[in-house]
């Protein structure tokens, strides 16, 4: 049983005492037959809890500074419409109490906490997203992440690895980014992918009859689960011009630049640049740095190298990418573009790398 | 001065007892010097409420049901990394003593309330949404509406009218959607176009040699703040093969129905489809209809109407639009698009309708 937290608040041009504001608030609470506690806040304004039926709970705050804070918590199966109304009166008489002392009114969607099928998944630069998902279709803990397909009703079904949301059926914008934004043809190439266990970007440039993709990964649960992404192609692991090898990519790798392997595209679809340089990432960079370094010796000397980089916003992970571009074995060059993926609700960087 | 509010939930495959958790959790608010105070919840599980120092506040919550929900409250100018180290030492104690009998552990980004800058926006389906808004541009009370302009790092410049996100200078996507998606030449056609007061629209089809745009409406602030929409095309009234009237849109249709008059191609950029029939939404049911009707009296028989509809999950409300389109005083077929815009944050509907 799911908790909703409402929140309503009041920003004021002036500061306002709780001596003018609480009494009127207070009869509505004992409407409700709610019960407070003031608290002392040691000067920093006037602080009371209120303890209703059916396990209701609210939070009235007069800050000291400009800005009146209620909290408003009941469990999912609660009479809504009286919460509603609830909070509808304590707006109306707020609105009356601080008459031309108002700047800003806010009430937002209430916050649904511990759902059985949770809704929110923050971007990758931090802020907080409300998805419209209202089921879980796939959920397994493989051996390197946890796996999740969550059913959005607008983005269809949404691959999310580790918490982080990997892709959706809506998105071909990111699969189109990652190949080359339709700019390259892909007919009688050798084509290395790395990751992309979704199938969409095989599914993709398949269609362009190159003389073989190798890929590297499959991720259990799109076969099934991400149809309008990956169609038919993950439902056998080789076809007329590729193979998917369901193998660590490390070794392949390292195999391949043993051999003397060459390839036109490389794309990694592996994982995103990581955000911060701090300890626990230290690994994740260490990662990122030696497949992009084997990637560059195994790609022909005309090849191409894509890859997603991350959140626009977060510029600074951004520039400690490209600065590791400028400490491969192999001197490159690279470009980026900024792409509208539908379900990230951020714009995201790709890039293209080449030998120079 | 704003408030930050976290929240750390464990949602449980069984319920826990507070005897068994809450002792635990004490020594590390005490560490924090805050004082708490128990409440009767009447059989709803347990509930404490936690002030400390500078204003914070914090409440623990043990269910009887399968959910520990923590609320910790404190001004943004409080020392963040200390209430960050309380979160991560009640995360870490709570994984210990609940150890075995967690489902999910969600820790959501702060929540800012009160801030000078407001970064929340909902969906028009109603999602709580987080943008990443460093300032406010512009704001204007015409009158008709509230007209803000604010700065998204990520999408530059976005037109709120009314709490609204209707425009921001990375949505392309919207003004190419709404003048037909790239499959319509306007060349030395007759074209009329309702609202678009940010210029986006004129902007667009004045590229393709028009023989006359009439635009009824020009939202002050847009010339000056949404410039990668606009261009320099709202700076002068009327030029070659356009004319911009600042007036109102429904007497002058009259006019054109009157007199006549009839255009290739009218463009209603006005107003997003009313999500409800509630009464509070009767009018601008009857401003959409009014406006539709009239469009369609002055579109040529060939012609085409170009207008947004709304949210691709507010399937009540689109088909309400779609059943005025059966009332009309004229027969009209009509198809639609679902596009992301990248603003949006949601997949949004447009529509084409024409004459039968």
């Amino acid at each position: 049983m799911a908790l909703r937290h409402y929140t309503l608040d009041f920003s004021l041009s002036t500061a306002v005492d709780s001596a003018s504001t609480v009494p009127g608030l207070l009869s509505i609470f004992h409407e409700q037959e709610m019960t407070e506690t003031v608290h002392d806040t040691d000067g920093h304004g006037y602080l009371a809890t209120f303890v209703g039926k059916n396990g209701r709970f609210a939070v009235l705050r007069v800050h000291s500074h400009e800005l009146v804070t209620i909290d408003l918590q009941c469990y999912e199966e609660d009479n809504i419409a009286q919460l509603d109304n609830l909070l509808n009166a304590l707006e109306k008489k707020l609105k009356v109490l601080l008459n031309g002392n108002i700047t800003r009114i806010k009430r937002l969607p209430a916050l649904i906490r511990g759902a059985k099928v949770d809704r929110y998944w923050p971007t990758a630069d931090g802020r907080l997203m409300e998805y419209d998902i209202d089921r879980v279709v796939y959920e397994e803990d493989s051996a390197y992440q946890n796996i999740k397909i969550l059913h959005s009703k607008q983005f269809g079904n949404i691959l999310v690895l580790n918490g982080d949301v990997n892709l959706a059926e809506s998105d071909s914008p990111y699969t189109q980014a990652i190949i080359g934004s339709g700019k390259e043809n892909y007919a009688g190439k050798e084509v290395l992918i790395l990751g992309g266990g979704d199938g969409g970007i095989l599914a993709e440039v398949v269609k362009q009859k190159p003389k073989m993709i190798t890929m590297l990964e499959v991720i259990d649960g799109c076969r099934a689960h991400m149809r309008l992404t990956c169609g038919s192609i993950l439902d056998s692991l080789e076809g007329d011009c590729y193979q998917i090898l369901v193998e660590d990519c490390v070794p392949v790798l390292k195999k391949y630049v043993q051999e003397g392997r060459t390839f036109d595209y490389v794309i990694n679809d592996l994982t995103a640049v990581p955000i911060s340089t701090e300890p626990e990432e230290d690994s994740t960079w260490e990662f990122l740095r030696l497949i992009l370094d084997l990637s560059i010796k195994v790609l022909h000397p005309s090849g191409k190298y894509f890859t997603q980089g991350n959140s626009v916003n977060l510029k600074e992970a951004l520039s400690l990418y490209e600065e590791q571009l400028g400490k491969l074995s192999c001197p490159v060059g690279f470009s980026k573009e900024v792409v509208c993926v539908p379900s990230y609700l951020e714009l995201w960087v790709f890039y293209t790398v080449w030998k120079k």
